[in-house]
């Protein structure tokens, strides 16, 4: 596949409500795509930086600019998808930008040869069982009744996002109203200290499936002491960045579950290997989510097909999110979402609605 | 002390030599200055990121970039040195561009006040001994040449840049025409493989001080392995950018020396939050060089007279690098380059020579 | 700073109740003042020790017979605080004499310059949450009205002092009358042996932050294996005595979380030297408190207003000990007290008081 | 037994020669002799506390005012030797005060019943192999000719005293000059850093029975990874104060190899259990010295008579420091001591040497 240049574009989709964290609140989806055009297909990757350098150092900003000024041009000579990672590997970090940057050429080889990406990565399933993120909320009856909207939308597994002042309290009351067999976790994101380990280990009560990154993200060790510590099983999410970082985390026992997040670990090549890691300790993973168009979810189901994606996901429906999406929306049906069947990540934009959103272009020729 | 703005100034220094390591040959130093103005003094901080993000994620560019778009606006009621990290904590990564902000606002406030840089971080030495780094050269010969003239200028300790296919043999080399007693040590910036191990014990017949970074930044349990299997201490760089990281390197014995870099750790202050640590576990520490201007280097050379840096640093001479320097050339004498003694970092750039290299300028009021 | 001389003044202050812990009881608070004179400003520092060498081998007599015959006379060409540590290397023990001249000399400086203590610390709050220390009573009735008298004046944590025959009642005593949202916290004071694990762990039902210093305080493998079998959190006290034995117990496992008292570690520089290894580790660190007055008291304030100090210290209003203090009262404020924000360690003696109840005045001459 | 007082004495007892080590310079032995008297025999306990504290925290003035304020008063009702310590248990630290009273005690207890202090202590050898301390020299050549006089007169084995810059030269020397068959040891009395760790491997080269002290006495962490890195064995002074400190530097592979001075310890009877937990973990011990007079030489010979103590001494003969003892003289026989067969410690003082270094006498009644 001889490839002859990348479109960055930005876009900026509204979200159907506002989104927040313990690292603040997004109302609208600021998001590069990039557009890989080669001979006979383009492909498309989706980079899940935010606007700021909150979630980690990239920003949508930035993740232009080295694509622009470094990666993009790297791309010479570059045929195939498991080549962008090699023709990238002296440059250190950026992995969103790198992972957005494979997987649209990873998109446009597939479609080129009408392959799917989730039998590239080995997919064993056609459909991926579905959960929800449930932000920060200013009351406990607002988080209840949210909860509720999304237990009846038939999502399989509800996660609060957890924050000092908001943690023990809002998960007894889901856990109070509406029963154990909710399969229940809690996000952190990074917001509490080891010494909050005793704090933490009152959610052992409520039988959470994990409590997912509590601590800073450089703090292995910390993730491993406070493991000893807490009796529901740690996930990392931001600590894990490669497929070394996931062994290394598991050797020294900082966690019993892995989210996968391509874009944080720069790209689903090295997803499907961190996988491949998890599943040969006997770690489980599951797919997690960037606030991902269409675009990005479509390939997220792919990955969540493999076997070891054993937990459900955060690949919501489209709808969680977005309003109008600028692709055919994710549906959730008995709360799973079907692994697409076309070519590649088996999805394309759909041109009105992406004009619509979209706030910039770049055409860069190779 | 009230800040009125900063200014990003951008400069290239023309190197006296091409400087080539693993990473790569520079010829000339793309540098970023910051300029903190307050009402009575203004400070300057040196932003050691390089053009391309080679040996870290930041390049100068970037660093721009985060600069202007979120770090300075955050500046807003900071008015002294150590309130600058609290204000940007929230902010991933950068760590180079948050060192620079730091510098040059803690520069401006110790100008205000008459005090040194040297004093507020807690030096107790009025000089510090220098070692040089010898890039990786075409030939051996030409190695010796160049050693032996470091040799003559006093320089007290040797490090020699090293990748595979340039590592025993230079050593050897050097070792056989200068003798035993030349303090010596390598610099691998990450080329190795814990796999290496084998190979990389063969230096131990050398008495060298250390290895420096031999693998890759974030593989810390593979440098602890090498740690196991060579005699020569093994000293991290890259890998170290907090007193976190060090205390958890150490604790894992992945290193029994540490490289300061203040642009690498976030600024002078975590630079001597790790230089406690170090000590207090009884870990040397040494001052670290990222080809800095006179500007940086006068920080850093305040920063290599706390009692922990008993170890030569990298804080070469002026004229290992530059011509013609921004500021007054640091000169060695003995073997040793002076702590500067003025207010602040102690020296201020000379007007014409900045004017000449000043690519760019940029005014960001508060 | 030229210093031409250092005054030794013992004092002996009534306290409001006698003071009971494991060691014995106090009613007067028989204590050194070091008082440093330079050119244009004098700094006052004091000692810590007791009476007697019962809570370290330190005590008052024996802390002005080594200061006047070997630590002063050791001060000559001392310009700065920090060249005090150094001056004094050679001498063993006795650190909280040196703890008193490093901050008579300390604050000179600070005052001549017209700095706070707590700003060349590196404080970053205004006021610090204060807890208070309840000593071993007579019987369970008296220690409820005490500890029901101590929240009334808003004191945000209890400790309650602890040996063999009052432990486990007296702490769920307070828990029963008081409920579980009191922060609670025991000292034992060295009380106990290793083979008190099971005894000691009756207290994990009761929620407290931290058992302090259980066991002699040079067994620290005894703590490490202590923190193995009871789930509170082992804080060290008198173990930790340098920055180095901070890191070596933290490494043992020994706590996980650690009790600064300047005068135990030989100063407020070492003291911020231990607060930067605890950090880089995630233990939390809090303020102790030795009786001090106004002066003693005015400094811990400044420190416990660094940022690694999570948990409210023994950092008491002046009525809690000191009917007539030296200085100005520290008065509580909501459960906290503020920071001093003049010169120095921000408080100086008022000579009416100072003079009403001082012993013995010695000068010396450098 | 009943006691009515003690006698503290303090004599200045000339040396034979100047002792030189990492410390300092001594020429005159600075000593305080303490008196036990009972009704039907008085006792004698030499307190090995130096001038100054530069080995420890304790020095002559310090340990007079601590007997007399603190634990002389406390011997109220003592009748035996092993009453001392517990009586004592109360108060922290001043170790070579508590001996040199228990020893006292002792001594009178052990004359009253015509025991001596060898059998008291379980000695089953009649007479004790000696080394001797060779202290830091002007030159290589006075060195060698100081070792080559003590080799002549018997000694059984050397010790160097070593510090940065006199320790590979001279050990070579030493072995160059006089064989391999000589038995050999080093004394660094903390001088060195664990970063030293390669350049004391060098030492490795020389067949040396052990290398004492080598770092920081509160440093056992540090010690536990030298004896990972340097082959000789690792022999702990300084650091070993008690039993347990024993047992735990033990547990932490701080040393193979253990110094037992009893003023050190707090005794002779701690200094048992220190035998008994040293032969218990099958590690040797020696007996060190402090410049004692013939008082507590003869105790330390009754003590090196116990089974553990497998290695020789630094129980010299009397003429090593003194050119007139205060009691008889020990003599080498054969490179040995003969251990007193008197009741008690076995010796007494001579009243007229006795008197005419006498510099001070106190007489405490009970």
């Amino acid at each position: 596949m001889k490839l002859t240049g990348f479109e960055l574009r930005r876009i900026a989709l509204p979200l159907v409500a506002p989104f927040r964290t313990s690292f603040g609140t997004e109302t609208t989806r600021d998001a590069l795509l990039v557009r890989a055009v080669g001979a006979d297909a383009e492909g498309w990757g989706e980079c899940v930086a935010m606007s700021a350098p909150l979630y980690s150092s990239e920003y949508v900003d930035a993740a232009i600019d080295v694509l622009r000024r470094y990666f993009v041009p790297a791309m010479t000579g570059v045929e195939r998808g498991t080549q962008v990672a090699p023709a990238l590997a002296k440059f250190h970090g950026h992995r969103m930008a790198k992972a957005a940057l494979e997987t649209a050429v990873l998109d446009a080889e597939l479609r080129t040869e009408g392959r799917t990406l989730a039998r590239e990565l080995g997919a064993v399933h056609d459909r991926v069982p579905c959960g929800v993120s449930v932000g920060i909320m200013d009351s406990i009856d607002e988080l209840l009744t949210a909860v509720g909207g999304y237990l009846d939308e038939g999502y399989l597994r509800i996660k609060l996002k957890i924050q000092p002042g908001w943690d023990i309290a809002p998960v007894a009351a889901v856990r109070e109203r509406y029963g154990d067999d909710v399969l229940l976790q809690v996000d952190a994101n990074t917001a509490y200290a080891v010494s909050d380990a005793r704090h933490l280990a009152q959610l052992d009560a409520f039988d959470l499936l994990l409590i997912e990154q509590p601590l800073d993200e450089e703090d292995i060790l910390g993730h491993a002491e406070l493991a000893r510590q807490v009796e529901t099983p740690i996930c990392l999410d931001e600590s894990i960045t490669s497929a070394r970082a996931a062994a290394a985390a598991i050797s020294l026992g900082a966690c019993s579950i892995v989210n996968v997040k391509p874009g944080r670990v720069g790209g689903y090549l090295e997803s499907r290997r961190i996988h491949d890691v998890c599943v040969a300790n006997g770690i489980p993973v599951w797919a997690g989510g960037m606030l991902e168009t269409g675009l990005g979810r479509a390939a997220n189901v792919a990955l969540a097909a493999l076997p070891g994606f054993t937990l459900p996901g955060d690949t919501s429906g489209s709808s969680r999110y977005y309003r109008t999406d600028i692709t055919a929306p994710f549906t959730l049906d008995a709360g799973h979402l079907a692994v697409p069947t076309g070519p590649g990540i088996g999805v394309e934009p759909l041109p009105d609605e992406l004009a619509a959103v979209t706030v910039s272009t770049e055409w860069l020729t190779l």
